[in-house]
């Protein structure tokens, strides 16, 4: 069984240098945020995904979630850990005190839930979906239906779910047939769901589903959606539980991971209409799934943030315990751990410095995001509302397929073992493959960058951040260190290479957008290459400051802080030269792409 | 359930085009290769493989192998699957007509192994192994051996293993520990093996184990070690079978895939001794296994590629079928089937035009084989045989990582249906996770490829190599057509990377081995782009000619030949690129990849 270790050390470096907490704490409503109180936020969310979360994982996987009876059972011991969970308050930490919960900033609580699903993606599934349920509510509810469901939701006591997809409605929401009938104050909701997340399950007392559905006479397609809330059990008007609801689990998917998540076929109003509330306004189900599907964009990109720690973490532990064979240079007669070897080096340079960069592209991204949410001056939540919009798909798209290929490194790094369940790493490699597909898959993702994020504002929130890269350009210019000089020089290639196919992009799509969107996924893998070794360059820079000031004696100190430095130059000398080739296959490679007759696949 | 459809248009043209079978069929003793006869080969273990093996992939991964009181049962059907197998002659394909084979060129039997490891990679493996077998035995042993073993191991009805690993024997396979006692002509093995694939089953009469042990008083490491005989039931003098031997399956591993191969934890010599006889002569097995691990390295390049094959063909039949969202064009009003849309299209293209890359690379590698087997002249025979020598890591290494790429693109294109086992995308994904480990890591191989291929002969195989690569770069300037240009260009640029890279290694590697270490993996990469880009352009150029002197009516015929152009102009616009990274990661990575203290991961 492979340990979790929650990596604190870097989680701290990011959110103090890279995400400024302190600037987090200086807007309205978020002063508590001392770094004081995210340590101990860290450590005490630390403890509970390392000692209680973790150790479920395996069985988990091989357990399952089973349903028997109309009944989803879920693993040994997860209601337990779900359970103290919920009374650590964990579930309110971003929240409205006004509902309960605690009112700190999201990027605080993104630490934490890179937590929880390092420790247990299964389980962790749950709390991510309540809250984009949470989000949901918050952002479109009535009065009277926050009073009713937040409270309990924030809390965790009642959790959410997410129900858009239908067999014929995958990326195509607007596909769906559900039904919503209108119904005195409610309405009566019938048909089919799948790949319901957590639909079903024996963790909470109630289920609040959000359930997307077509009311008589809408218009075709995604704007005759409208949003209800379908609870599992009625709520009656003292908040206690009343009746249950016409909905149940048919059935379980049999999966290639995430076993330990109930992904659920539901069946709403088998029994006569499902009750359901309206969210907002008929017709406008979209725009407030759009809410919750934001947020949880970015947390399935920590997913593959997550998974690649736990990962890398049990090839760092296998390659130390592991001898076998002498070291290459021949100098010692004895085997040695392969740890040792320069293959087995590179692989594990590779996890760390793409994980590093994984999570100070996620981090940042939140805190431009409680940045656009509370700033007091409307230009910079502007900017930075701006900001977010354009690195969301990147973090959901670039860190879901560098987890898979993490993970897939994780497995070779253990050899043989690697391929055998018992060690772990498989599992790894098998869960963290829902990631580059749900919320949106990649290529869902990266046609949203090009055509709503680079296009739409005709570049201008990607000229914005290539001038915030120059700044960090010229002041690696300015620092001392060997190391400066490659790393500015790669990250001032790829920046141009992003430039470059950003404006070509532009471009094409006024003529050929098919050909431009042949192109989105190259482009967010250059994106995220490029943004990732920005974050990595700003660490070496920060870490080079703190060093030159004599940094010994703070935490995280020098070893850290070297590094940090070391790691940035990997990544500058290993990873970022890919930026040029993800860049030709934007720029020339869409006519190629488009070319062969369909009946020649 | 996902069907498999040989892909015989393209086996034949690289056959004919590329791997030259009429020159292979000039050779001694293989003038029964004429494409008639390759034709019929083809096409029959084509349907054997897609009516009979392929139904079973599935059945055969869910109900896997299992041991019960020490017998192993296959999954239903795998026995008589393997039995038509026998019935047809199948598995003596190359293998010599003394013996029973048929004395056909290795290079047709390639075609056919391609066809039974997308069939059913786990059923594929028993002749994979029993073809290793073969070949050591008919290069080491002794005369009555070969009468003994070789005419029904060539005919399948008995199957061989291989017995190289011990817990603490991996990739340091001199660290083994098993023991062979004399004890008048034979030897008494002792000891455990694991990870011993097909070790104990149910589909053939007899098991002949190849085992790896030492004799008393042996030196320590590779050159200590034996190899033995050691069949699961005695052969008696004239051929029946005799006593059940000392050795059994103790367990089997629960795997990440090929759910239907018994991986065995073989123990020997609990009873006091299995029977063995030596092969050989003492403390020259590491010799007698490496004929077999030759081999077996291009069979598993050949199971990466296959399982992309069989992906791709999955993706594409569901891409074709499933209907969602209109097209980016805005053209109609309807829902088209994703293969309609770009980044569908994009997969689709890397998967098509990888494989067809690492299929040429691997018939071409192995034609290599057959000519430095069977030509007249010595000097080309060597000549073949650096080649093969050259390229058997390249195809082990890039074929089996791109495997894995491509099966998890294959997953991507079923979106959500991608992550249901039911599908079938996920088993290719998991199945083909294997290919880059075991018959040495890929980081072996890569090491391999630098220290034995590379610098042992100071790069004179790779400049020649390189020279013929520059005779196709100066052939592809005097075609008509503008695809020929960027397909030029691209390979150009490639060649002239792959050579800078080989450069710096050979003299890096004079000073810092360590360092030159930590390049190899992504030199290898490099090198499978580079050799891969070369056999399409070389494929562009037949077609290229075959077009202009009017192909419409030879087979296979227009569409083919101008699909194989633009497939080409696909990977040199979009794939062949990555030389680019590759190269950099060799020739600036290595100080960075060591530089980290080992504390610090």
């Amino acid at each position: 069984m492979t340990v979790y270790t929650p990596p604190l050390d870097d989680m701290r470096f990011v959110l103090r240098e890279l995400a400024h907490l302190d600037e987090l704490a200086a807007l309205p409503g978020y002063a508590e945020a001392t770094p004081e109180l995210v340590d101990t936020i860290l450590t005490e969310a630390g403890k509970l995904a390392a000692d209680v979360w973790a150790p479920l994982n395996q069985s988990g996987d091989r357990e399952g979630s089973v349903l028997e009876n109309g009944v989803v059972r879920t693993p040994g011991g997860f209601a337990d850990a779900y359970g103290k969970y919920v009374e650590g308050g964990w579930g309110g930490l971003p929240f409205d005190p006004a509902h309960g919960g605690q009112g700190l900033p999201w990027t605080i609580a993104t630490a934490t839930q890179e937590m929880w699903n390092s420790a247990n993606l299964s389980l962790a599934l749950s709390p991510l979906l309540t809250q984009g349920a949470v989000e949901l509510l918050s952002a479109h509810g009535s009065d009277a239906q926050k009073v009713m469901y937040l409270p309990r939701m924030i809390s965790g006591e009642w959790t959410g779910t997410m129900n858009l997809t239908e067999p014929q409605a995958g990326s195509d929401v607007g596909a769906l047939k559900t039904k919503a009938e209108p119904d005195g104050d409610r309405y009566r909701i019938t048909g089919q769901k799948i790949f319901i997340t957590w639909g079903e399950h024996d963790c909470a007392e109630n289920i609040v589903h959000m359930v997307l559905a077509r009311t008589p006479g809408a218009p075709d397609g995604t704007k005759g959606i409208s949003l209800f809330i379908v609870p599992k059990f009625l709520v009656n008007a003292d908040g206690s539980l009343g009746a249950r609801n016409d909905l149940r689990c048919v059935s379980l998917e049999h999966k290639l991971g995430i076993h330990g998540s109930p992904t659920c076929i539901m069946a709403f109003g088998d029994g006569g209409g499902a009750q359901g509330w309206l969210v907002g306004e008929e017709n406008h189900g979209m725009a407030c799934m759009f809410t919750m599907m934001n947020n949880a964009r970015l947390s399935v990109g920590i997913q593959g943030l997550a998974v690649a720690e736990r990962a890398y973490q049990a090839a760092v532990a296998y390659a130390r315990q592991r001898v076998q064979s002498r070291a290459i240079d021949g100098a010692a007669p004895d085997s040695v751990p392969i740890i040792r070897h320069p293959d087995v080096r590179r692989m594990l340079m590779t996890m760390k410095a793409t994980i590093e960069a994984m999570r100070a592209l996620a981090y940042t991204t939140v805190a431009a995001l409680d940045k656009a949410k509370r700033h007091p001056q409307p230009e910079i939540r502007a900017r930075n509302q701006a900001r977010a919009d354009l690195l969301t798909p990147v973090v959901k798209g670039w860190l879901t397929e560098c987890g898979c290929d993490l993970a897939s490194l994780g497995v070779q790094v253990h050899g043989g073992m690697g391929f055998i369940e018992e060690t772990g790493a498989a599992q790894f490699y098998r869960d963290v493959r829902i990631t580059p597909i749900y919320e949106g898959t990649n290529g869902i993702q990266a046609l949203d960058l090009l055509t709503r994020k680079l296009l739409r504002d005709g570049g201008a929130a990607m000229t914005a951040l290539q001038t915030e890269m120059g700044v960090t350009i010229g002041e690696l210019d300015t620092l001392p260190g060997g190391d400066m000089a490659p790393i500015r020089e790669a990250l001032t290639e790829g920046v141009h290479q992003l430039s470059t196919a950003s404006d070509w992009l532009l471009e094409l799509a006024e003529t050929d957008l098919p050909r431009a969107a042949s192109g989105a996924s190259p482009y967010l893998r250059l994106f995220g290459l490029v943004t990732g070794g920005w974050m990595l360059a700003r660490a070496a820079a920060t870490a080079t400051r703190h060093l030159a000031n004599g940094a010994d004696a703070a935490s995280p100190g020098k070893p850290f802080l070297t590094a940090k430095i070391q790691t940035a130059r990997f990544y500058a000398d290993n990873i970022l030269p890919r930026a040029t080739a993800e860049a030709a296959a934007v720029m020339r490679g869409g006519e190629s792409t488009l070319a062969l007759d369909e009946g020649m696949f």
